[in-house]
């Protein structure tokens, strides 16, 4: 397994590994790797001829007061999970490798990230997109591996993919668990024994509205109140948002008649967990 | 030579036109062509096995108050010289084929598209940097050619294609002028007979700034003074700007001590014209 830190060492890694031919498969990561994690490089591998890992705590998608000095950084053990794997490169740039002084080049969206994790985090999709697109000009993937505990995430992606006319197949996995529900997160490292306990209620509000939207339940008001009492119940707990929206306009939804997509995103303490599901109007879990 | 309107079919024309190896060059155009377009094309023949020009008048780059609808269209003069220049393919699509409804994803430059144009033109350059990557990421072009008249254009062009990673050789060419001097441009065409006359005012500014700094002149100011004496001689000419700046910062220059560009954007009645000269400290015209 290859490992490169410039842009340079990296095209021609992966000129070289390309042969001419053969299928690129990207996951991109900001390391400290799990299990979700590993399930994109498995599809991958699966897919693809070549496959590249990005490591990379991208800072412009981390806001002013956010996590950005702390988040967990744990190259060596990323590095043996991504050889484990039959990875054939990882690609770990330093942050003045992608963004050099005078860096000012920017990718918006314009509507899709103004709402859930877009309205908390404000600056966040635009750090996303920008390095996502850095990252496929220099890996020139076929194919990219997302992880659809970051459903919005997925949704903006691609959106930019197709305005774009980006020429790359954007995969999206399922969410990888805990025994007892909590979604897998780089940021689950945070949490207090107590906080972790608590952690598990973000699952927990899931289920119920699963449950109700099974049972028949079409309105998406009862569901959000029934979520938020769930979490209420934990001291640890402070909802940033619980919604009930469209999986592609990502637009608040009243009546459930469609798939819909149920998105949160709680405080445990001070570590700001989110969690989804994608749904039937018959209450059938799917991707999304 | 080929002619394609959709997005699909100019990917399948250049893959066939590639033969799985040469360069390809690409020239961007709004259409409406003059020999400013063509020295363009010439370049890209000259450096390139496969060359393509855009034509496209693209809505995104114009403000709600400007030309778009107005813009001269002039296509099948635009493809016959483009046959007879040699080109291989012609990309020429609708505005719903590169802007489909839902379209909400751009590309910002947050620096040097805050000055000159930009300012009298807030949304023109994140117009213009959308619809040349969108063009890159269709064409993939190995070499993309842009005209120096749009100066600012060139530096914030290549400030993304830095930033972003894009694999694609810049080339500007020279400002092609008509025999008094005034710059060539698709927009000359709204001048009446007598603008027609007074537009040679920007060249003269232009050449009296020249002269100046030739003649040892090192304060930008007093250079400003007079070029805006010249174009202020002229009845139907009102300034938007004259500034002297660096050509890469686009910053104000206060004295004359390295290369500078001085570029200068006014309106002949209600045409808005622009034109530019980079010179040495010794007053000697060079490409920027």
């Amino acid at each position: 397994m290859e490992i490169c830190d410039t842009i340079k060492k990296a095209r021609e890694a992966i000129a070289r590994l390309r042969k001419g031919g053969g299928r690129v498969g990207l996951a991109p990561t900001m390391g400290a790797l799990h299990e979700g994690h590993l399930s994109l490089v498995r599809a991958a591998r699966k897919e693809c001829d070549v496959v590249v890992v990005s490591i990379f705590v991208n800072p412009t998608q981390f806001g002013p007061a956010e996590d950005l000095e702390r988040y967990p950084r744990t190259f060596d053990a990323d590095c043996r999970a991504c050889e484990a794997e039959g990875v054939d490169m990882v690609f770990a740039p330093a942050p003045e490798e992608m963004y050099p002084p005078g860096y000012e080049t920017y990718v918006v969206e314009e509507n899709l990230t103004g709402v859930l994790c877009g309205r908390s985090r404000p600056t966040h999709f635009r750090g996303v997109l920008t390095v996502v697109l850095k990252l496929f000009n220099i890996v020139k993937p076929d194919a990219a591996y997302f992880g659809q505990k970051d459903a919005q995430q997925a949704v903006v992606i691609k959106r930019m993919v197709s305005d774009l006319n980006l020429p790359v197949d954007i995969v999206t996995m399922p969410i990888c668990r805990e025994a007892d529900g909590l979604a897998m997160s780089s940021r689950n490292s945070y949490l207090s024994t107590e906080e972790r306990r608590d952690a598990v209620c973000l699952y927990e509000a899931l289920c119920r509205a699963r449950g109700m939207i099974a049972g028949g339940e079409k309105d998406a008001r009862a569901i959000r109140a029934e979520m938020r009492k769930i979490i209420g119940r934990h001291d640890s707990a402070r909802i940033d948002y619980v919604e009930i929206v469209d999986p592609r306009t990502l637009e608040s939804v009243e009546t459930i008649s469609r798939d819909v997509l149920i998105p949160l995103a709680v405080y445990i303490g001070r570590t700001r967990l989110i969690d989804n599901i994608c749904l039937t109007p018959e209450g059938r879990e799917i991707l999304c």
